[in-house]
C-alpha cells in the first residue's frame, strides 16, 4: 500500500466549513475555518485545499488525484481516469445516489476547472460487488427494469476490499474461507466474502437498503413506502427525504443519528435503536451466512465497528448460534481478534483504510493508463 | 378440529366466476358456470351459495360463517365477531392490504345484507404474529409512524396457527423447539417459530414483503421503489400495481406468476424465476435462524410448499449448511417427515387448513361470545 503522508478533510460544507490537515501521528498541519453562512463553495474550499497541498509538498508534487465515487452502475466497476464522458456518465447515476453522487462529482470537477492537467481517478464504491452472481443483484421484477439497470449493486466496496486485501496479507487461512465483514459507520452495511469475493452484501440498489444507519431506515417494506405517500399524501421526493435523512438510529431513537450520543443514554428510544441496530445486523448476518453456506469469520470495521466495544458485545452475542464467543479484554482493546480461543468464527476488528485504497487504485491506473486521453 | 363436511370455493369473481363444492373425499356435490361478462357480483354469487347451503345442509344447518381477513391491524388480533364497528375498522385498514382486504370485506357485508341475523365472525391473518417482540416489527422511522400502525404485522396467520396445532399434536418435542414454516402459496412468507410462537417473519407491513411471490416482489430496496416513480415517471398507484400484479415469478420469468408453469419449462428465464424464489428462500431463512438463534425443523406447506418436490429440493440443498439433508423417496411422496436419518434438523411436508381453524376460531368465538351485540 502507499505510505500516506498527511490526511485532512474539509467538513461542513454549506454551513461553517472546517478544513484540517494532519501529519502520519495525527500532529495538526494546518486548520482553518469559514464563518457560516459565507460563500465558500466546492470551488473555492478546494483552492484553498490545492494552495495548502503545494506549499506543503511542493509544487510539482502533486502528480494525481484520486477519488471516492459512490456509485459506478452497472458498467463501471473497475477505477477510471477521469474525462469529461465519465463525469457525464457519473452525473447520470445521480438518481441512484442522491445524498452521495452529487457531493463525490463536485470536487471532481472543481479540480479539472483549476488544474485542468491534474490526472484525477475516479474509483467506485459499487466497484468490488461486481462478483455477485445474478441471482444475488437481481429484484423480482419485471425484466426490462433489470436490463435498464434496476437491480442490486452494494456499496462500501473500497472499505471491503481494503479489508479483504489485509485479510490475505495477515489471516491468509481465513481470507480463503467465509467471511462476513461489517462496515459499520454512518452508513452500515455487512459484505459476505467467499475466498475475498463479495458473494452477497445487504446494501442494494441504493445506499437506503440493508441495515439501519445513523439516518437512513434500511430495509423497509416496499408497501411502506408506497403508504407513506398514499396514506400521507408525501411525494416520492419527500419519502426520499424521510427515509435518507430523518430515519434510521435518528428516527427510532428522536435523538441522534451519531451512535456515540446514543450509548449509555437512559432514554428507552436510545436504547430500542441500539438494539434494533444490533437486531438488524444478526439478522442479516443470518441471511449472509445462507449465501455463504457457513461462516468462518466476522469482521468488524469503520467508525462504530472500530469504537463502539458495546456495539460489538451486542452483536456477537446475538451471533452465540454461529459458535461465536467474545473475549471481552480483547474487545474492549478493540484491536485484532476479539474472539475466545473457544469460538467457532474468528471475530476481528480491522480499522478500514478507503484512502490508502484510493491511492493505490489511483496509482495502478494512471500506471496501466499513463494519458487516458491519449487513447483512441 | 371441526369435520369438514364440504368445502368449495367461488373463482374467477368478476371474470366468468364458478362454484364448486365436494364432499370430504372430492366427489363433487354442486357445480355451477356463470359466463364471462355477466353481472354477478358478490351479492349474487352468495345468494346462490347460501341457497346451496340451505338446500344441501338443511335450513337450520347453517350457525355462522367465519372469514379470513388478511389485516386486522395493530389491535385486533384475537378473532371477533362481526358488526358494523368491525367492519368500518377492517375497511380502514384497506391501504395496508390494498389487493386482498376489499376483497374480504365484501362477502361479509353481502351474507350481513341476506342474512341479518347470522352470527359472522372475522379471523385475522395477522393475528398469529402478535406475540412478535418490538424489536421484530420496528421499522427505522420516525416513531410517529410506528405510533400511527406503520410497523411490521406479518401474514398467513391461521396457516401457521394450524401448522403450529399439528406440530404439537403430532411432534411435540420439535414443536417445543425452533421451528421455521414455509407457506408458500400465491402469496409466500416464512414464520420462525420458538415453542409455537411466532418470534419473526418475513412478511412485513403489508402482504408485498419478504419473499418472491407469484407475482408480488417480496423485499426490494426502497430506493427501487422511488426510483420507479422518479425515473420512469409512474406514480405511487402505479408502482403499487407493478409490485403486486405484475413482479415475482411471473416479472422474472416473462411466462407465468403460477410455479407449476414453470417447472420443468426450457427457458432461462423460467429457471432463472425458480433460482431466485429458492434463493429468496434460504437467504430469509437465514435470517430467520439469526433470530431463532438456531433450527431444530423447517416445515413446508401451502401450494408449492406441499406439491412441488422439486422445489422443497432445490430448497433443501440450500439448507445444507444447517444439517438439513434429504430422504428424495419421501420428497417425491411428499407427506411428514422428507428428512433423513442423518439429517441434523427435521424437515416435514404439513398440509396447512387453514378453512379448520377458521371454523374453530368461529365456534370457539361465538361459545366466548354468543351476542357480541348485547356486550356493553
Amino acid at each position: 500500500m502507499p505510505v500516506a503522508v498527511s490526511h485532512g478533510q474539509i467538513e461542513s460544507i454549506g454551513d461553517a466549513p472546517h478544513f484540517i490537515a494532519q501529519d502520519r501521528a495525527g500532529r495538526t498541519l494546518a486548520e482553518h475555518r469559514w464563518p457560516a453562512g459565507g460563500a465558500e463553495t466546492h470551488e473555492t474550499l478546494l483552492a484553498h485545499l490545492l494552495d495548502w497541498v503545494d506549499g506543503h509538498l511542493g509544487a510539482d508534487a502533486l502528480v494525481a488525484v484520486g477519488h471516492r465515487v459512490v456509485h459506478g452502475g452497472a458498467s463501471l466497476h473497475r477505477p477510471a481516469r477521469v474525462t469529461d464522458a465519465l463525469l457525464d456518465a457519473l452525473a447520470r447515476l445521480t438518481p441512484l445516489a442522491p445524498l452521495h453522487q452529487p457531493h463525490n462529482l463536485a470536487p471532481i470537477r472543481a479540480i479539472a476547472a483549476r488544474r485542468p492537467g491534474l490526472p484525477q481517478v475516479a474509483c467506485f464504491d459499487t466497484g468490488f460487488h461486481h462478483s455477485l452472481a445474478p441471482v444475488a443483484t437481481r429484484f423480482a421484477l419485471p425484466r426490462r427494469y433489470e436490463a435498464e439497470g434496476v437491480r442490486r449493486y452494494g456499496f462500501h466496496g473500497l472499505s471491503y476490499e481494503y479489508i479483504a486485501r489485509r485479510l490475505r496479507e495477515e489471516h491468509p487461512a481465513l481470507a480463503a474461507g467465509r467471511v462476513i465483514v461489517a462496515h459499520l459507520g454512518n452508513g452500515a452495511s455487512l459484505c459476505a466474502m467467499r475466498d475475498g469475493r463479495s458473494v452477497d452484501t445487504t446494501m442494494g440498489f441504493t445506499a437506503l437498503d440493508g441495515l439501519v444507519m445513523g439516518t437512513r431506515c434500511g430495509n423497509i417494506d416496499p408497501g411502506a413506502v408506497l403508504y407513506l405517500q398514499q396514506h400521507y399524501g408525501l411525494d416520492a421526493d419527500a419519502v426520499e427525504r424521510l427515509l435518507y435523512q430523518d430515519s434510521g438510529l435518528l428516527g427510532v431513537s428522536g435523538i441522534s443519528g451519531d451512535m456515540r450520543q446514543l450509548i449509555g443514554r437512559r432514554e428507552t428510544t436510545a436504547k430500542e435503536a441500539i438494539e434494533l441496530f444490533v437486531y438488524r445486523i444478526a439478522r442479516e448476518t443470518g441471511a449472509l451466512v445462507a449465501s455463504l453456506g457457513g461462516l468462518d469469520g466476522f469482521v468488524f470495521t469503520a467508525g462504530i465497528g472500530e469504537h463502539a466495544p458495546a456495539v460489538r458485545g451486542l452483536v456477537v452475542a446475538r451471533l452465540a448460534w454461529l459458535g461465536a464467543t467474545l473475549d471481552p479484554c480483547a474487545n474492549t482493546r478493540g484491536q485484532g481478534r476479539i474472539s475466545d480461543a473457544a469460538s467457532r468464527i474468528e471475530v476481528h476488528v480491522i480499522p478500514t483504510d478507503e484512502e490508502a485504497m484510493i491511492a493505490r487504485h489511483t496509482f495502478e491506473t494512471l500506471d496501466a493508463a499513463p494519458d487516458a486521453e491519449a487513447r483512441p
